[in-house]
């Protein structure tokens, strides 16, 4: 067998915990006894279901925090796997199981970093921080939000904050991310009154009220995007009503939308703009509504101007800002004043089977990651 | 226990059958038995699961036929009826049990009216006749329709036809239908482009694209109607699109639809409608098509003309005539050029629990049964 970088040890250690959210499946104290020996003060906070911890190294400010999560998503079918998903593989250069490039690659990466960087300089400047969940793909109630919550009450600040998500996509380093867009969800209820299809004078058909309001809002242009986020997008993702009978018209109709918004409106806003569509046409509606994080963004500052040099120094490359894709835990961080920037593998294979990583490529992020501390650290 | 009337002993016995389609539960037998006794010649026509016969007294022409069904819905939540629906009870002058009035009552009654007439006729001219089912309330493809293949195939012609469905709204008499609306039923699905939320620009939103169709089908003017029929309807019955998770745009959603329709359309315009519609709004579409009648009418001649004088004559009712309300089996029948008219008791508690009909009502439409009868069959 070839030698592994210790990198790509520790990730495959990793992934052969099995640590589907809310599970943590030992992963944490892995990487808690990694940083104990290298003089990290660890903060072991669990909430309910959910394990969390906060290491620091260093009482000064400024405060670099790596902040990721060790639970990954199911893995749908496993006898769809190239490979059993928890018995990490190593196949044509890439390190193959659940987990992999989301994220257990990156916080192996970090480790690594950390390690090499306070081998060689125990008395860097500031301090050296990781914030670490059991539940990012989850509901995300008891893992970063409420480790900030406890950060927060005691005054305890985290300046930049790097987080490992897969923000790659062709290279690693090709993209970071220095933002995500809020993302607002509602539940519609359009109700109408409930009838025999043939006794049309009866009733009156919630579907075909909601009609023309649903194509205003598809037709809606909410706003232009801006130099970091593109326009924001509103989708219905779900729509049902009906009894099943073809020969009733129903009480009402259920609709699930979501927006992916900007920074050029609020949740606010938006909620406005659709109560006057469904208002004009004349609708007996409700909506619940769920936030469940504002945009954010790092627009610029030390942690993006760090992670572009870093980037073009090791790799050449001149890295992309973007805050597209999904949401991510950056947005109970970035409330805090803190800068925040995604970098991590390539995201081809996240969330699907035969999820997979470059191993050449997690030696390179980890790379990355030093030299931002470096950067950021010695100055 | 008081005295029951011919008609209300017999429609009783007819209840206690409990006949829910496609059973007969003896009921055809019953009546077979009580017509071949007044000189009835009896054609028993099983198709599959469902009993039809057709009997006849005469040989000559015209035919006066009555048409009805001996099977019922079923009966819902059995604790939520007042009495069991298949113990027929008498309750402040009504009859109570599934059926009472849907349309065990209306058989009943035609055969104590053709007891009568017969005794007092016995040579009447033209012919009387029954065509019975018990796959009226089901998905008629083994009732009437195989019925009328079969008397069609050999040349017997229907030349009045009374069906006994519950006309009447709140008097009996009140309300008799000389025809009903076609019904058009469609399917459709609207195909898009499946994805992630966050992901607009790699979606194509079938519900996004279908909602202004929607729209402008809902609005449409489908035609004015007529002297006989209200304006022709469209009714969408189900909406269904969506995977569960609000996260995904889903690849298709499906809408079921239904026209009742006028003698002023047919159902080949309405579908190239439909289709003009979809097209220009660039979807990408398909639609399963079911026909479940054609409108029929008997917009005037001696079975309206009978009837109305008829009721005048017993009730002192101008009777109204109507197109309205669902289809019936006169749509199978009024296509070999019989006239049809629909006369039954009031049709308030039908297909609901605690059916039930006025006793004296049962004996009124027997009176007028037999006078129609009379009218048409004594000249
Ligand atoms: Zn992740
Ligand atoms: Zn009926």
């Amino acid at each position: 067998m070839t030698q592994l970088s210790p990198t790509v040890e520790l990730a495959a250690e990793l992934i052969s915990r099995r640590s589907v959210t809310p599970e943590d499946a030992g992963c944490q104290e892995l990487m808690i006894a990694r940083l104990e020996a290298i003089g990290f003060k660890i903060e072991r906070l669990p909430f309910e279901d959910t394990l969390n911890f906060w290491a620091r190294r260093g009482d000064a400010g400024p405060v670099l925090c790596f902040a990721g999560h060790t639970d990954v998503v199911p893995t749908g079918p496993e006898e769809q796997w190239e490979f059993p998903p928890f018995e990490p593989e190593l196949s044509k250069g890439m390190l193959c199981g659940r987990g992999a490039a989301d994220m257990k690659g990156s916080l192996a990466a970090f480790i690594v970093a950390i390690e090499r960087f306070v081998a060689n300089h125990p008395d860097h400047g500031g301090s050296l921080a990781l914030l670490i969940t059991s539940d990012e793909e989850g509901p995300f109630i008891n893992g970063t939000t409420r480790v900030i919550d406890h950060l927060e009450a005691r005054g305890e600040k985290i300046t930049w904050c790097l987080v490992g998500e897969p923000s790659s996509t062709d290279k690693v380093g090709d993209v970071i991310k220095n933002g995500r867009r809020g993302s607002l969800s509602g539940t519609l209820r359009v109700r109408g009154i409930q009838g025999h299809v043939a006794y049309p004078h009866l009733v009156r058909n919630p579907i075909h009220e909601a009609a023309p309001a649903l194509a205003e809002l598809s037709a809606e242009v909410w706003d232009q995007g801006n130099e970091f986020f593109p326009p924001t997008s509103f989708q219905i993702s779900n729509i049902n009503g009906g009894t099943g009978a073809t020969n009733v018209v129903p009480g009402h109709v259920d609709i699930a939308f979501n927006f992916r918004f900007s920074t050029e409106v609020t949740a606010d806003n938006l909620k406005e703009r659709v109560r006057d569509i469904l208002n004009k046409h004349g609708l007996d509606w409700d909506i619940d509504w769920v936030l469940s994080g504002n945009p954010f963004l790092t627009a610029a500052g030390e942690l993006v101007e760090a992670s572009q040099e870093a980037i073009r120094a090791i790799t050449g490359i001149e890295t992309e800002l973007s805050t597209s894709g999904g949401t991510s835990d950056g947005r109970f961080i970035a409330p805090t004043g803190a800068q925040v920037v995604e970098l991590g593998p390539c995201n081809a294979t996240i969330h699907k089977v035969n999820e997979r990583v470059s191993m050449r490529d997690l030696d390179t992020l980890s790379d990355l990651y030093e030299n931002i501390i470096a950067r950021l650290l010695l100055q």
